[in-house]
This record gives structure tokens, C-alpha cells and sequence, in this order.
């Protein structure tokens, strides 16, 4: 058994069975190894963006992290920004990065560079192997590492030497690190205050918003009064029909202030003081109204989730009954134009039961709202502001729910960045719906333009907006890629097409044209 | 005048008028001023991979910086593969990276990054600007720091903050460092060395590989009998007819001592010693033959062409020959399969005066002989093994010289890394035709799984380099950015669809079926 099958082996016995990648050289024992061994599925991507975004929806679903194999520096650069998002949105994630063979690192060959500098900025914990007799205790160790806290990023770099060297063992599997417990002093105080009738809001963020989660948090809020929020980009979120309804803050400043107004107690949950995603001149950053006191229930490394259960407990509210969103019918009328509206309208129609949605679109946040009373689903959101990360978790998330529709809703902008992850869904047969909101530019900077209190009116300005000159055509390029494509310009039309990609499946793509 | 014009006063003063850029909210006042402010030309790309790697063509054919418009860490991380193939062929390039507002910092919003660290692996200088009133100095500061040595990257950090804020200045232009000179005595000693008759070979790399350059060491050649060798991979070389004729480097180990058995002396200029690529096991990752003495006449930061022309001198080569590529006709059968061979002889017969070469493709360096007795053209490779790099080079190389025809002979697989570019091409009207060798994998990697000596019958392994199943459709992707593209299944439609773009205006893509 060489390094490159002592990984291999360590990792499948460490519970990771899928692997997204785009190898080169340096990597080619472990791509080999991958017809030695039964129990790893290695999915390519066509770039590295692709590879990082869609073990990032994985992680994110499947609650354990996919591998990634990447090459050298430049395959890891090449995968940073969505490992940005995916270290915001807590994901566990385990890279494989292949380095040239310690004998040959001297001699700076042309893709040679300072791998680890690369890792840093995203990676929770990196270590660079440094025989094949510890390559399978060190990919123990880099699981275990990506599930401590929320979750996290583990960058294991892989000398082609250690790949290819002899080795002798499969490393067992390391403990899953269980999250810490938050204080019963923290629990008791957050109880005392919610019971002498302040205005509470709580803010949940990871587990806790899921159904266990949630369920504890509509009990609190039904004996307290409190609200229960989310951040703009939660990870993952579980909602629609029968689950316990949670207020998504707005994304600008200025909203948020006016949605948080008069809450006096802001309890935290996993999540962070709410803060604006940009500065702007004269505006606020923190965005906590000045008077309200914050409370940390959980931090983001504890169990949120068992934190609200003890709190269900400390108020008395076990058999409290929480609020549950009804079912509602959407309204859907084929009468005026296509517009961010009545795409939702029509997505929330045409759900399945126990869907996932990913949004990456201004337009598709502005109309969230419609889909709150359609089928329970879980929706997943941009967590780190890097565009480019819906396409290719769309895939990360049907890949570890191959038995749920994918509705992947993206502003034609930010496909564009990982455009690629089209050929990846076709390949593997994605069972994902991809929407894209095409209007031809960049519509959030335009409005950001303004907002900074910069000019607005010039050509050069609008040119950097604007992706029309020449306009995007979406089903050639999803076609290009072999995934089936409609355009839809109509109400009508684009309800007609959604109905019938919702009812196949496999990967379909519809350019909305708005 | 606010920081963001100061900025880009003190950028034009500084010579730098072109921007390859994707900003975001954190620029608007950067894009804003571009209104206000003549002489910037901004180029959007719709992935930062296109942005640097534009700005690294842009640079090698310039001879000066572009400057790119990063939007914080994450879009700077997009572009970190292709800084690190433009740091790697010494192009100056000027980074600006947006990042938030000083006062924003501390808040850990979702775009939060070690900005600087994302750069310090890529960046030979870096710097973040503390006050709208050091922005304009600052720029000057990092053109002369992009121009010094061979060339370098620079990489300015601008928090939105110094961008708003109220400047009262433009910085004038800093000296452009002039590269330093040879010591008259390495020149002396090789002098010496090369009049005893060992068997020598000169390496030549950077400036030295332009016109003036090969002129005086094609007298070198001629009066010594010494050999002229390149890179592998030369940012940059002027070749065809008329020209010094100077032998590639073959890209594998292996191949690369045969073809420099019996070398008794290198002697570099601008050059590293040669490497291999990639360490193999039992192979060796020193090229230069063990009984070789090694001699620098001038090291990269130091002026090569001078040198040359004082050892010109010191041997009283002054009124040497030098030998200089004969124009021949290239055969060219249209019978037999569209192969390597049959493309580039296309290439070679339909070459225009002074083109320029963009090559990313094994195939096409397996057939680089072909195009020696060509039309006289500039010769630029992926020098950093970050693939990906020619598709936004041909464009930088565009820009730089709009009069000139580039050719982009790119892989499918490389192509596919930033299949974004097609679309500045368009906007942009660049005059580039593009090959695609559309093979259908990566083909390169196919044979280096034999080479590292691993097993190569698997399916697993087989999946990682195919590109089928699906099969790109190049002609749609293309389409769907907006340039022109022809499929071409044998030679002769090759040849006529390659004949018709080298003679028309503008991007036109052609997937040669291989």
C-alpha cells in the first residue's frame, strides 16, 4: 500500500465517501489509488471554484465534510473564495492539496508556491504531511479537525512523495468532537431576563435551525413573546409549511436598524451581533439598537440547539405550543411581466415536498417572503459575500441528498463566475433546477453605487454593471455544457417550464429573461 | 477630489490607462471616478481569473503595468492563480484590492478577509493605504515597484474609506528603476571561458529573447558555435522568419538531458538553471548535466540584452552573422485526420505579419517547430503552470497591441478554467482567433498517470481526465458569449475557417475536433 491508498483508506474509514476534485500530476497516485479502493466517489469539477463550492453544499447537508483534491497552489487559489464562504457558513471540509515531492521543492519549479500562505486565510487547521507512514493518521486528524466547533476547514497537503512512498496502515477513525455545552449560568440568566417581559429577539444561526432547533425556539417565543431571527445569509435554514416561522433580517443597513428597533434583549444563538455587510459614509456598522442589551445563549463552537431546549426547560414552556407557518396557496397570475415576483410566485407553487433551495440573486432575496407557507424545504444562502458559490453548492447539496429536488435561484452574474458547475450537474445528474435571473448586469451595484454617494450618471460607471454588449445566452451556454435549457420571457412560460423541471429529473436550466 | 480620483490622477500620471477589473461595492468610488477622470480605460472581466491574467498579457506585451480592480479578498483570490503565472513571466502588474472601510474592519462582516495574505504569496510588494491624503503617492509607489527587476506584481490595498474620503492631491510619477547591469566581470569570465571552445549553450530568458536581444546573441552564436535555448515555458519570444532561431526546452525530464548531453557549460541570462516540471519517482529534478559548469551572465533582475552586447564585445563578435530563420513554405495536405500536426501547419501557413502566439495546449507545443519559419510573431506560454492563463492573456496581448492578430491555441481543459474571457473578448472587439483543441480531457494528464509510474487501467481514474460525457459544445459556449465560432471536424475546414479568421476583425473561436 503506497501514501496515496493509506489516505485514501483513512479517510473512507473516517466516514468521507465523496470526493470533489480536479487533480493534476502531483496528485496522480491518489487518482489512482481511487480504483484500488471501493467506497470513495470522486466527482470532477472543471475548476476549482466548482470543487470548494459544492463540498461546501455538502457539508452543509450531509452535517460531514466531502474531500476536495486540488492541485498545488495555483488548484487551491483557485478554490479560496469559495472556501471564504464556506468557512462563514461553518462547513466542514476537508482539502487534499497535492505539493511537489520534498526532494523537489527547492528547485522552484514553475508551479511552485507557498501553498500553506495560500491555505491560511480560510483554513482553520492546515498541515502539510510529511511521510507516507503518517498520510493516514494525518487524514484522520484533518476530519476530525473540520467537525470541531460548527465546523470547520482542514487543509492537508500532500507531498507527491508521501503519495507515492510505502506505507503501512489505515488509520481509525478519530472521535468526533462533540460541541461544548453552553453554561447553565448563561441559560439561567437569559431565563431570568426573558421572564421580566423586555422586548426579545432572538438571533439563531447553525443547528439551531433546523427542526429540533426551531422547535425549542417557537416553545420560547410562544411563552415569552420573543421574536426569533435569522441573519440575511444563514447557511441553512429549515422552513416553509408546518415549521416554526423565523424573520430573516433585511440586507441593508439601514433596514436592519428599522427591523430591530425597540428590542431591548438580543439573545444570541450561534450567530454574531448583526453588523452591515458593507460600511457606507455616515452609516452605521454594528447594527444592535444602542440600548439593547446582547446576551450570548450559545456561541457559534456550543450546541445551540440543546442551549434552547434547557431554556424551553428554565422557562417552563415544555408543553408551550409554538407558532407553525399554514400552508398557503400562492397567488399566480400570468398577467403582466416576468419580474422577481412572480418567479418566486411560481417557485413557491411548483416546490416539492422536503426541497432545497440555494438563492444567490438580489431579486430572488427581495421576494423570500413568497416562499415561506410553500412546501417545507431547507434554504441555503451566499454565507461570505464571494459570488460565485449557489452554482456549484447546488451540486454539493444534491449530491448529498440525491432523493431531493434542488432549486437553484442565481442572478446571471454571479453563474457566471462558475459557470462551469453546469457540466458537473450534467455529468453526475444533478437533480437541480437552476433559475437564472437574467437581467443582464450586475443589478445590486447599480443600486450600491448609489448608496455610497457616488456619481451615477456615467458611461464608464454603468459599463462595469452592465453585462449586456453582448447579452448572455444562457441556453447555448447550459446546452455548451450539455445540460437541457429553456428561455423564458413570460410569466407563462417560465411557470410552464418550472412545472416541468420540478417534476423530472436531472439537471435543467431557465433563463429567466426579466 | 476624493481618495478614489486622486487615485487614479496619480495612476494615469504614473502611465498606467488601462483597467482589467470586477469591483464590487467596496470600489464604487474607484468606478465612479472613472467618470470623472480622461484617460483610463476600464475593461470589465466576469471573473477575476480573466482580470489578472489579461493584466499578466497586457504586461509582457506593454512592457508596462495594467492595473486590476479586485473586489476584497475573495475577488482578489480569484485572480491569485493567474498572479501567480504573471509573477512568474515578471509581467508588471498593479493590484487594487477594495477592501472595507477602516471603521468596518473589526466587525467580522461576511466579506471579511486577511486580505493580505491572500496576496503575500503572489505579491512582491504589498501595501494598504491608511488616508485618502497617501492614496495618489501610494499608487506611484506601486507602479515603480510593478516595474522593478524584471518585473513584479504590486499590490495596493484600498479600504473604501481612503477611496471617499476627501484628497487634495495627484502624485507624480516615480523614476522607472532602470534594470541593473551585469558585472564586467562575470562578462569577462564567460568571455574567457567561451573562447576555450567548451561546448557551451546560453539560456535565455526575459527581454533577452526580444529582437536586440537574439541580435547580439546570434553574434554570440555565430563567432563561439554556442548553442541559444529557451525555457520551456518563456513569457515571452520573438521568433519566425528573419529571426535568431532559438531552441525550446523539451517539457519532459527526461527528454530535457538528452537534449542537453554534452553541454559543458550554461551560461544563464535572466535564467534559472533548468528544472523539471514535476518530480517523478527515481527521476531527476536537476537538469543540467552533472559534469556542466554553470555560469550567470546576468541574473533576471539585471539587464540580459546589455550583457549579451558586451560580451558581444569582449569576444570582437561584433561583425559575426548571426544565422536568421529562412521564410519556408509550410506542405499542407488536406488529407488524413484533423491532428496536432495538420492544425499547426494551418496556423503556420495563415500566420499574419507579426502576430502574436498565445499557447496553452500539449498538442500545440508537441507541433511548436512548425511555426519557426513563419511570419515573424511573439511567442507567449503558460509560465507559472497555472492552466487557464492564455485564454485572458490573448486578450491583455490585445490590448496592448490592437494592430496585431493574436492567435490562442488553448486546450479544452484550459479553456474551460476561464471560458469567461469569450466575453471580454466580444465587448472589447479583441482581435483574437481562438483555437480550441477540443480533444475532449486532459490529455496531458492521461500520460503523466503512466509516468509517475501508477496504475492506469481504472475507471475511476480514466473519469478525472475526461472531459466527454457530456461533451462541450464549444460553438454554443462561445455563441452564448457573444463571439463568432465555427466547428471544424477535418483539415481542410480547419484551414479555410483559420484562413477565414486571420483575415477578418475581431474574436472568432474555432473548435478543432481532434
Amino acid at each position: 500500500m503506497n501514501g496515496a491508498e493509506s489516505l485514501l483508506r483513512s479517510l473512507i474509514a473516517s466516514g468521507v465517501d465523496v470526493c470533489f476534485g480536479n487533480p493534476g500530476t502531483s496528485e496522480m497516485h491518489f487518482v489512482a489509488a481511487l480504483d484500488e479502493v471501493d467506497g470513495m466517489r470522486p466527482i470532477l469539477g472543471l475548476f476549482e471554484g466548482v470543487v470548494t463550492g459544492a463540498a461546501d453544499g455538502y457539508g452543509r447537508m450531509a452535517g460531514k465534510p466531502a474531500a476536495t483534491l486540488l492541485h498545488l497552489g495555483p488548484g487551491l487559489a483557485n478554490g479560496l473564495a469559495n472556501l471564504h464562504n464556506a468557512r462563514r457558513a461553518s462547513s466542514p471540509v476537508v482539502n487534499i492539496v497535492g505539493d511537489h515531492a520534498s526532494t523537489h521543492a527547492r528547485f522552484e519549479a514553475p508551479l511552485t508556491s507557498d501553498i500553506k500562505g495560500f491555505a491560511r486565510p480560510v483554513s482553520h487547521w492546515i498541515h502539510s504531511s510529511s511521510s507516507a507512514l503518517t498520510v493516514g493518521a494525518d487524514a484522520a486528524r484533518a476530519v476530525q479537525a473540520s467537525m470541531e466547533g460548527a465546523g470547520q476547514i482542514a487543509t492537508l497537503i500532500l507531498p507527491a512523495d508521501t503519495a507515492w512512498s510505502q506505507a503501512d496502515a489505515v488509520a481509525a477513525p478519530l472521535p468526533t468532537p462533540a460541541p461544548a455545552l453552553a453554561s447553565g449560568e448563561a441559560i439561567d440568566r437569559i431565563a431570568a431576563l426573558a421572564r421580566t417581559g423586555v422586548r426579545t429577539a432572538f438571533l439563531l444561526r447553525g443547528k439551531a435551525l433546523q427542526e429540533r432547533g426551531l422547535r425549542a425556539a417557537g416553545r420560547i417565543a410562544a411563552k415569552t413573546g420573543a421574536r426569533l431571527l435569522c441573519d440575511t445569509f444563514a447557511p441553512r435554514l429549515q422552513r416553509g409549511a408546518g415549521r416554526v416561522p423565523v424573520e430573516r433580517l433585511p440586507y441593508f443597513a439601514e433596514q436592519v436598524v428599522d427591523f430591530l428597533a425597540g428590542t431591548e434583549l438580543l439573545v444570541l444563538v450561534g450567530a454574531q451581533p448583526p453588523v452591515s455587510f458593507f460600511a457606507y459614509p455616515d452609516k452605521p456598522s454594528s447594527l444592535t439598537p444602542q440600548e439593547c442589551r446582547v446576551a450570548v445563549l450559545a456561541h457559534p463552537h456550543e450546541d445551540g440547539t440543546a442551549a434552547l431546549e434547557s431554556l424551553v426547560e428554565a422557562l417552563g414552556a415544555q408543553h408551550a405550543i409554538a407558532r407553525a407557518i399554514d400552508r398557503q396557496d400562492i397567488e399566480f397570475s400570468s398577467n403582466g411581466p416576468l419580474d422577481g415576483e412572480s418567479i418566486m410566485r411560481s417557485v413557491a407553487r411548483h416546490l416539492p415536498e422536503n426541497a432545497i433551495i440555494t438563492e444567490e440573486a438580489s431579486l430572488a432575496m427581495a421576494h423570500y417572503a413568497l416562499t415561506e407557507s410553500a412546501a417545507p424545504h431547507d434554504f441555503l444562502t451566499l454565507t461570505g459575500g464571494a459570488i460565485g458559490s449557489m452554482m456549484p453548492v447546488s451540486i454539493g447539496a444534491g449530491v448529498a441528498c440525491p432523493d431531493r429536488k434542488v432549486v437553484n435561484l442565481v442572478g446571471d452574474g454571479s453563474a457566471m463566475y462558475t459557470l462551469q458547475s453546469l457540466w458537473t450537474m450534467a455529468r453526475e445528474n444533478i437533480d437541480v433546477v437552476t433559475v437564472i435571473y437574467s437581467n443582464g448586469g450586475y443589478r445590486i451595484l447599480a443600486n450600491e453605487l448609489k448608496r455610497v454617494g457616488a456619481r451615477t450618471d456615467g458611461a464608464h460607471a454603468a459599463s462595469m454593471f452592465d453585462l449586456g454588449n453582448p447579452s448572455l445566452d444562457w441556453v447555448a451556454l447550459a446546452r455548451g455544457m450539455g445540460v437541457e435549457a429553456f428561455r423564458a420571457e413570460s410569466r407563462e412560460t417560465f411557470d410552464t417550464s418550472l412545472a416541468h423541471a420540478m417534476k423530472r429529473r436531472g439537471p435543467m436550466l431557465i433563463e429567466a429573461v426579466i
